[in-house]
């Protein structure tokens, strides 16, 4: 009791395995050294088994005590209040990690996720195509200026963006190499190492498990 | 001094009057009771003359003494912080709010503003449709089942999820009765209308004073 649970989904395909978005809550706590369990939700079934907790059927959800929270971007600001070294305490830097989060999910991510999607669909379209460019343009002028998006250090801005832009279609996109210097920077760091690893761990042991269940007939 | 100012165009055409985004903070503010200045950046050359300020060349930003923030979800989010009439203080309420005030900007937003971008160009594509439709259908089974998004009352995830739902194409999108009450009910309060009554005024007082301008030659 009192500790973290992040909600994910027992299983996924290979394809997203490394990019789920339970892994920018993951990431946050090792950061925090927060310590954390995992919860699933089974993936058959996502768009209705869990409305209860998700109401558009998706995942991550984080439990905290008596709290429990939707959306990636709120979940990283709930933890963000729980330790100064995903946001800083000072209004200045507060506001800066709060602006350049939400930036990343309302002016990065509305264009690259709707982009990408259609792309994936094979159904890519130049208009949205010209505005993922243009968003990146601006961010490469930002990140040719500075290390960082707040505060002059590492916040919880950093890891959401980063995790924004290290999509690989995104980061293929054109050739931005202060962008590309910053994904590196910020993805070379230990906490996200160990929740990449940590999620394809877990979803790797369902497929063992599952094989081994096969396997016994 | 210690007043706010909120940042917006000194002026923009007709179409987007009652829907630029410095509404949302004037909104908020008339709800906490929180007086505010009104500042502006000029429409001409937005895409460059302001990146000081907003990197993405966009409005509005909202100046609180020291801080600075751009992104409207993010000054939302900041005044919430200065009014419990815009965000309850008690840990589940404020987690339900900034939850619902994250999921209007990147679960329903993400989806809506691109579809609309591309409708407006004249590219309106089947499979984003597809995709608005099912996040305005997932709306209307919540706001089916609870007046209010967060904490069993008005708040600031309320304020931003009416003002995505209000724009006109997706408010005519489909029949959810729900979602029409809601976001009928929402724009009902008083201080929603003053927001916007208060931004056609501004944007109407300069065309006045640019005709009165021209008339002098």
């Amino acid at each position: 009791m009192g500790e973290l649970t992040i909600w994910t989904y027992d299983w996924v395909p290979e394809g997203p395995r490394g990019f789920v978005r339970d892994l920018r809550l993951r990431w946050a706590c090792e950061e925090a050294g927060l310590g954390y369990a995992v919860g699933t939700v089974p993936f058959d079934g996502r768009e209705t088994n869990h409305l209860a907790h998700q109401p558009f059927g998706q995942i991550p959800f984080l439990r905290d005590e008596e709290v429990e929270i939707f959306e990636s971007g709120a979940g990283l600001l709930h933890l963000a209040r729980k330790s100064d070294k995903l946001m800083p305490r000072d209004p200045v830097g507060e506001a800066e990690t709060l602006q350049w989060t939400i930036a990343a999910l309302n002016s990065i991510e509305m264009v690259t996720v709707p982009w990408w999607f259609l792309k994936m669909s094979g159904d890519e379209n130049d208009d949205l195509t010209g505005w993922v460019g243009k968003r990146l343009d601006q961010m490469e002028r930002v990140l040719g200026e500075q290390e960082w998006l707040a505060a002059g250090r590492f916040t919880v801005a950093d890891l959401l963006m980063a995790d924004v832009l290290r999509i690989p279609d995104v980061r293929s996109f054109g050739h931005r190499p202060a962008t590309e210097a910053y994904v590196t920077r910020v993805t070379a760091r230990a906490a996200f190492k160990k929740a990449r690893a940590d999620q394809i761990g877990h979803f790797r042991a369902i497929d063992q498990k599952r094989a081994a269940g096969e396997g016994e007939n």
